[in-house]
């Protein structure tokens, strides 16, 4: 290939309309263009990566005997009102693009496909003889999220490789995910990512157990919480911690204290001498279902703890009565919701976990009563502060006992705290939390039989009865992937890419083009670099030398051969991307050179410590 | 591959929804199953054949130059706006999903890619020094069709191969359009189909010249018109061909004539003794625009000849006003309509080109003047009978000088019949036109300047001046093409895939896979086809030898190795899917035997006489 011929377009100055540096280089080295928010053309060079990324992907998903199929983007809406997730997923966070057909019929532009593969799987797999079996398909997702960013980290169509796989047993299931797990792996080092695998929530998908890996990148959307010694790592939304001691409240029994104007627990404890582990703090908040009344919430956290909403909307999604259908959202209650359902303005600042139901009564649609939660940190308390429920009063030395007689008027107790780094861990609490940020390409499910009972999917099992299969399911971010080796791998001067994923592995640059020599050289180093199967590029345009070692270091092709003044000994140029390291050799050398390196660098991180 | 691990699932009977041979050997041979209306899944089988079909276009098209690209699927209507189409591809044909996003911008889920990759190019393509340039895409492409039916092949959600070229010269855009001629014409005989190339109407892409690629098959959608010759072949929507002389009419001057009861040409002309090529038929109908308010027509034939609607769209199209906006349909002028606008009824079956604009006075909504367009073969006619007008009055020895004596009152004369078969051909008057029914699988566009200029796309000449670019589109329908290959080859049995785009080359089958003898020499010649690079499956399971034998014509592989009771002389069966002939051979003499026949057959019919 040849770069005249490459509709190659690359840009001197950050576009506007990135923030990150692996959306500045995308755009900037021609990569990609922006057609509407979170839209991308994919250009010539990016679909180079996308391919020997899909490559890779196949090629493991293929060793572990996954078979490729590909699922309609459309999908009728009535597979997911089986489910149950249609209104999630339209209503409710509205992920899910949607429309009606000339026939006035709903469709749904998948963000992902458990409903048609089990729809099929109930068609299809009848019998225990044909399991286990897997499917997989690498095709171009749609989420119509809120605020879509960062280029191809959080884009609106994106491109995923998303696997289901049936079983006869959960052990089975067991099995595939770890065999999954191991795939995920390799699949990441080949790619030359350096990728954590931690334990991750389940979130709208669903299932038992799941399992995200992450790209670790300072750009990263996620917060990761790893133990020192590596055995334990979460993403935030699913870490556990050990909580920090709390210190003993001494005053008791319980009495008034009056607190005008100190509505936060900081203004509290540094007026009155408080520590924010001796106080009991109150949310209150309203949980939106598809098909039920809102429902109230309150919830208790020790005074020095924060929420983990993704845990609340879990426990209360747990919760929900019968025929709820799905949890749309969790907002808080403030004093103009409470108006608008008829209700008197709430002490705000001075709540306490006594707070009676009665201020719920007479709401126009809520239910009247709160779902009461609190975190253990908060229920471990044995005397603590909290709101007297009338402005501008505390109490001090609260007890659950004395604030809550009947014990069914006290919240459960539940883990509802957010784990933070420097946390004690729970496996070894000698260790901390460690904080690192990532970018989540990869992410596993134990699905159980949530979709195979909800949509009917059964087998015939060897004693000769009907039960619903198990099922597991397996995504990877393929066009997300390319640019998070973007962000892990560049520097000033440009992308660095992985040599198994880069657009080309070699670029070979006539310093001038106009020379005879010079370009003679280059065109018999292309031809030959071809020739052993190496994917080249010449840079023939008639730039300046300089001009050409910027884009050559921009796109970030591994290699750079520089054919330059040198051309008439027969001597070039070999500079490696990564690093900038520069050797002079004989152009009659080269193969030799550069054919060993190429072959390790096409493994990615394999065989590289981890 | 082994049968056992390939999910496959065939069936005995033919599916109800199904009605042509391709629809129903796809969905009994565990190809396809149906997702919704026009939507289907690509099972694991399917996706084989579409991965062979998209390695060989993207051969051939790299092959041209061309630059492979991804583009987006969810469209800004904007882009759609700015070329005039999204009216007529929302509101009017209406094939084109859309949908608001959550900010309430509408989007159109792509069914061509014309305005993307124009608004692209607008960005990117800056000189001539870039051009000409083309680039191509394989992607998953939507239609909202009013009747989806036939499987894949007129499906809502279907993979598309289609390419777009730029250029600064008409003539670099009609040497690539040949390059891509030959391009396509390599593809199909690759894929071992007789497409056949013939010219089309070139639709609501545009431009002013196309091509058709029809595959030959009885199911066709599409009517084909080609001369003995072959030197011309036209879809019937664009053909032209000479019409058959008319009988000359005696009678002058013109007088009424009494016609109760005789509505149609056929009773006229039975009654009255004319020969239909005598007759000036009228038809009035009312053109639907995006922008404007609608436009009655009055369109005269020859009474012999039938409407060419496709012609006629084009004529209307051609003549709207200014800032009309597209095209939405043309619908016959009745009664009813005519209340509707406050009009009275017109004596139908007795209209004349002479009918006043004064029948429109006082419309509600449409014009009230007449678009007035004839076909050449009525204008030819210098006496012929016609309607008066009146109720059961026609007129005989009518001349258009007579009838409308202005002559601006006289309707423009242009090419608006329906070539038909047995027709004698333009460019060879002694022959005449057959018919052929096709499958389009391709078509090719000279689209000119109408989307760059509509899009602002322009680049810098040689001159130094700017001008806009001139653009050429391509497209394969890659699942319409798998089906397609079914339909022209398949038998009583099942599918004989072309071995070309084959899931599998071969199949080896033992006849009892419990004897081990036979079990041991299939799994050898299924390791030693694979280290020969055949792509072979082996059909492991314990079926009794017919049913695998059955299942093998019908999922229709090309080549089946038959392991039987003769294993234990060494000796094994070949027999070739297509024409189903068997030769016995010894095991030994497999590869030697086969090899040769593979290579030549992997090159589909290339090197075959046309």
């Amino acid at each position: 290939m040849r770069v005249s011929r490459l509709m190659l377009v690359t840009l001197r100055d950050d576009p506007a309309e990135a923030e990150i540096s692996s959306h500045k280089l995308l755009l900037r080295g021609g990569y990609i263009r922006r057609i509407s928010s979170g839209i991308y053309a994919y250009l010539p060079l990016l679909w180079r990566v996308l391919q020997k990324i899909e490559g890779i992907v196949r090629q493991e998903m293929n060793a572990t005997g996954a078979l490729e199929t590909l699922l309609p983007q459309l999908q009728p809406a009535e597979l997911w009102q089986r489910s149950g997730r249609w209104d999630g997923y339209t209503a409710g966070e509205g992920i899910m693009f949607h429309l009606q057909d000339r026939q006035e019929r709903q469709l749904g532009l998948g963000p992902t496909h458990e409903e048609v593969i089990t729809a099929l799987a109930a068609d299809l797999l009848r019998s225990y003889r044909q399991l286990p079996v897997s499917l997989y398909q690498i095709q171009t997702k749609f989420r119509d999220e809120i605020r879509p960013r960062f280029g191809l980290m959080r884009g609106r169509e994106f491109i995923m490789k998303d696997a289901y796989s049936f079983h006869a047993s959960e052990e089975s299931l067991k099995q595939s995910y770890a065999a999954m797990d191991l795939a995920y792996r390799r699949i990441f080092a080949r790619c030359g990512l350096r990728a954590v695998a931690v334990e991750a929530d389940s979130g709208a998908i669903g299932g038992s157990a799941s399992q995200e890996f992450m790209v670790t990148a300072e750009a990263g959307e996620d917060l990761i919480l790893t133990s020192e010694d590596g055995r334990y790592g979460a993403n935030q939304e699913r870490a556990v911690s050990l909580p920090p001691p709390a210190v003993e409240l001494q005053q008791s029994p319980c009495q008034e204290l009056a607190t005008p104007g100190l509505a936060s627990i900081e203004d509290l404890c540094r007026v009155h001498g408080f520590d924010p582990t001796q106080i009991v703090k109150v949310l209150v908040l309203v949980a939106r279902f598809a098909a039920a009344p809102a429902q109230p919430l309150l919830v208790c956290l020790r005074g020095d703890q924060q929420l983990n909403e993704v845990k609340l909307a879990n426990a209360v999604s747990a919760r929900a009565a019968e025929g709820a259908g799905a949890l749309l959202e969790i907002t808080p209650i403030s004093n103009e919701l409470l108006a608008a359902e008829g209700l008197a303005p709430l002490p705000f600042g001075s709540l306490g976990p006594q707070l009676d139901d009665g201020v719920l009564a007479g709401a126009r649609s809520w239910q009247q009563r709160f779902l009461r939660l609190a975190d253990t940190t908060a229920t471990d308390l044995t005397g603590f502060v909290c709101g007297a429920c009338r402005s501008d009063q505390h109490l001090v030395g609260a007890s659950w006992e004395a604030l809550l007689p009947q014990p069914d008027q006290r919240p459960q107790s539940l883990d509802l705290r957010a784990a933070q780094p420097g946390d004690r861990c729970l496996h070894a609490p000698e260790q901390t939390l460690l904080a690192a940020r990532g970018i989540e390409v990869g992410h596993i499910f134990q699905l159980g039989r949530k979709y195979s009972q909800a949509l009917e999917a059964t087998f015939t099992n060897e004693a000769g009865s009907e039960e619903a299969l198990w099922m597991g399911c397996y995504g990877i971010g393929v066009s997300r992937l390319a640019q998070a080796a973007v962000e892990q791998h560049h520097d000033e001067q440009g992308i660095c890419w992985p040599t198994s994923i880069a657009p080309f592995e070699v670029i070979v640059v006539p310093a001038n083009i106009e020379d005879p020599l010079q370009q003679q050289l280059a065109e018999s180093l292309l031809t030959e670099l071809l020739d052993a199967g190496v994917d080249a590029l010449l840079d023939d345009r008639s730039e300046r030398a300089g001009v050409k070692f910027k884009d050559a270091d921009l796109i970030g092709i591994p290699w750079r051969v520089v054919v330059g003044r040198d051309a008439a000994n027969g001597q070039i140029e070999l500079v490696q991307r990564q690093g900038r390291s520069t050797e002079a050799l004989a152009a009659s050398a080269l193969l030799e050179v550069l054919l060993p390196r190429l072959t390790t660098e096409r493994c990615g991180l394999l065989g590289e410590p981890a």
